[in-house]
C-alpha cells in the first residue's frame, strides 16, 4: 500500500511544484496537499498493475482522478458551507467563495489534461464525472425534502461517492488495456465497496466508540443529517406509529439526545439492517473481484485496499 | 451567416431537448436558450469550411465551445453578482448560487464530451480553457487593485475573452485537418479580432450614441469599471497632474457626471489612443486572415464575421 501512496504523493508534490505562482493556483496546491488517504488514485494504480502493466503507466491518470476529487471537494465545501475539511480551513474560508469557485473550475480543467490522453479513459471519465455532479445535486435536493426514501439515499451516495472509486478502477484497467468486461467487474467491485464504505461511516457515527473513531459519537444524529440509518429508522418508526426520532428531530441540535436516538435506531432494527446491508455489499464486492480473470495472487493489493476500507474504524 | 446560425440553433435545441428532466439540467437549458449571437460556434463552423470540410463536420465541436462559453457565463455571473444577463435573470438569481455552481460544473463536463472526440481538438481546448479561467482570475484581482496598467488590462481581456474566439477558430481548422501553421494564423486573427471587439465595446459605452447602441451611455464610467479607456485616461491624467477623473471616481456612482468624464477622456487623448489601437488590431487581424493559404473567395464568411464584429454599434 505504501509503495502506491509514495508514488502518488511524489507525483502530487511535483505537480504542485510546477504550478505558476499566485492567481488561481495557491488554493489548488493547498487543497491537494492536505493530508489524505489517496484511495482513488491508489485504486487506479492497483487496477493497472492487476492487468500486468506497471503502476507508473497509470500515474498521470491517478493524478487526474485525485485532481477531479479535489475539484468536487472544493465546490462541495462551498455548497455545504463547510468551514473545515479534516480540521483545516476550507478554501472558500481561507480565501473566499469566488476564489474557490474559480480555482475549482481550473482544477477540473487540469484533471481533464490528464484524463484526455487515452480515448477509452476519457469516455469513462466523462460519464462518471457527470454522475458525480448528479449525486451532489441529489444531496442538495434531499436537504429540502422530508420524504427521502432509503433507496433514494443509496442512489445518491452511489453517484456522489461510489462511482468515482468505480471509475478509478476502470480507468486503471483501461490504461492496462483490459477488456470492457474485465473492467466492468472491477468497476462493480469499486461501486459496491464505495457504498459499503459510506454506510459503515453512518454506522460508526451512531454506534462507533469515540476512542476508536476519534470523532464525537452521534455528530450526524445531532445535526439531523439524513443518513441511510436515520432514514431507515424513521421509516420503521412511522410503520410502528412511534415518534421518538421524529420528536428528537423536531428539537434544536443542541437539545437532541443522541444516545436516546441511537438506542432507538437499534431498537427499530435500523442498525441491524445497515450492518446486513454493509456485509452483503462487501461480499458482493469481493465476488466481483473474484470474477476478474487474472491469477489470484495478483489480486492481493486490491484485496488489501478492500480490507482497509471495510475494516475502517475512523 | 444565417445558415451557420441556423445549424447551431438547431443543434442547441436538439441538445436541450435530449437533456434529462429536473435536477442539474433546467439551468443549463435556460442559459443555453437565452438569445445569443453564437459568434464562437459560428467561428468553429466557418474555420472548418475554410479548409474544405463541411460546416456539419465541426458541429459537435461548435456545440462544445458554446457549452463552455455558457459555463463561464454561469460562474462569472455568480462571481460578479450580476442579477441580469441581457435583460433576463441570471441562473444564480432564478435558482440559487449552489444550483449555478453545480449546473455550471456539469456544463463544463458536457463541453468536454464534445471537445474530447479528437485529440488535436482536446489539446487546444484544454490549453485555452485554462487561460479563460486565468483571465477571470485577473479580472477579479484587478477589482481589488488601484494600480492596474493598461497593458495588464489588455492581457486580462486577451485571456478572458479573446482566446476563446481564437480557440474556436483553431478547433474548426483542426477538425478540417489544417496544419498547425495555418491554424495559428486563424487563431491570431481571432485573438486580435476579440481584443478589438472588447475595446470597441469600451469606446461605445463612453462615446456611443444611445439611440444606436440601445444602452445608457456611460454605464461603465458611472460604475467606475476599470476599462482600458479609463485606465489609459487615468494614466494620462496622473502624468499631466490633473485630477478630474480621480475626483469623479472618488464620488458615489450616482453623483458622477459621466458626460464630464467622457469629455475628459477625449481631452486626455484616451479616446484617440483607443481608436488607434482598435484600428491597428483590426488591420492586424485581417492580415492574419490574408496569410491563410486558401483561395481568397473561401475567406468571405470569415471576413463577414470580422465585419460584423468590427462594425458593431450595439
Amino acid at each position: 500500500m505504501q509503495r502506491y501512496k509514495d508514488l502518488i504523493e511524489a507525483r502530487i508534490d511535483a505537480w504542485c511544484a510546477a504550478l505558476p505562482i499566485g492567481g488561481l493556483y495557491p488554493p489548488m496546491a493547498y487543497l491537494m496537499k492536505l493530508p489524505a488517504k489517496r484511495v482513488r488514485p491508489i485504486a487506479v494504480l492497483m487496477a493497472c498493475e492487476l492487468f500486468g502493466n506497471k503502476a507508473e503507466d497509470a500515474l498521470e491518470e491517478a493524478l487526474g482522478i485525485e485532481l477531479f476529487h479535489n475539484f468536487t471537494l472544493m465546490h462541495d465545501d462551498i455548497m455545504d458551507a463547510s468551514p473545515l475539511r479534516r480540521g483545516d480551513p476550507t478554501v472558500h474560508v481561507k480565501w473566499n467563495t469566488n476564489a474557490a469557485i474559480l480555482s475549482g473550475d481550473a482544477l477540473l480543467v487540469k484533471a481533464y489534461e490528464f484524463m484526455g490522453e487515452r480515448p477509452a479513459v476519457l469516455r469513462l471519465f466523462n460519464r462518471y464525472a457527470l454522475e458525480v455532479c448528479e449525486g451532489q445535486q441529489f444531496d442538495m435536493d434531499f436537504e429540502q425534502r422530508g420524504d427521502v426514501l432509503a433507496a433514494e439515499y443509496m442512489e445518491m451516495i452511489r453517484l456522489k461517492t461510489a462511482v468515482l472509486l468505480s471509475c478509478a478502477l476502470q480507468v486503471g484497467a483501461a490504461v492496462a488495456g483490459a477488456s470492457a468486461e474485465q473492467g466492468a467487474h472491477l468497476g462493480k467491485f469499486g461501486e459496491k465497496l464505495g457504498l459499503a464504505f459510506q454506510l459503515r461511516d453512518d454506522l460508526l457515527d451512531a454506534f462507533g466508540e469515540t476512542e476508536r473513531t476519534g470523532k464525537q459519537r452521534g455528530g450526524d444524529l445531532r445535526a439531523g443529517k439524513k443518513t441511510w440509518l436515520l432514514i431507515r429508522g424513521s421509516e420503521a418508526e412511522r410503520a410502528s406509529r412511534g415518534s421518538l426520532l421524529a420528536d428528537q428531530l423536531a428539537l434544536t441540535p443542541e437539545a437532541r439526545d443522541v444516545v436516546l436516538m441511537s438506542n432507538e435506531l437499534e431498537r427499530l432494527g435500523a442498525r441491524q439492517d445497515a450492518e446486513a446491508l454493509v456485509q452483503g455489499l462487501e461480499r458482493a464486492a469481493l465476488d466481483e473481484l473474484d470474477a476478474v480473470d487474472v491469477a489470484d495472487e495478483r489480486k492481493a493489493p486490491l484485496r488489501g485496499l478492500a480490507t482497509m476500507l471495510m475494516g475502517r474504524t475512523a
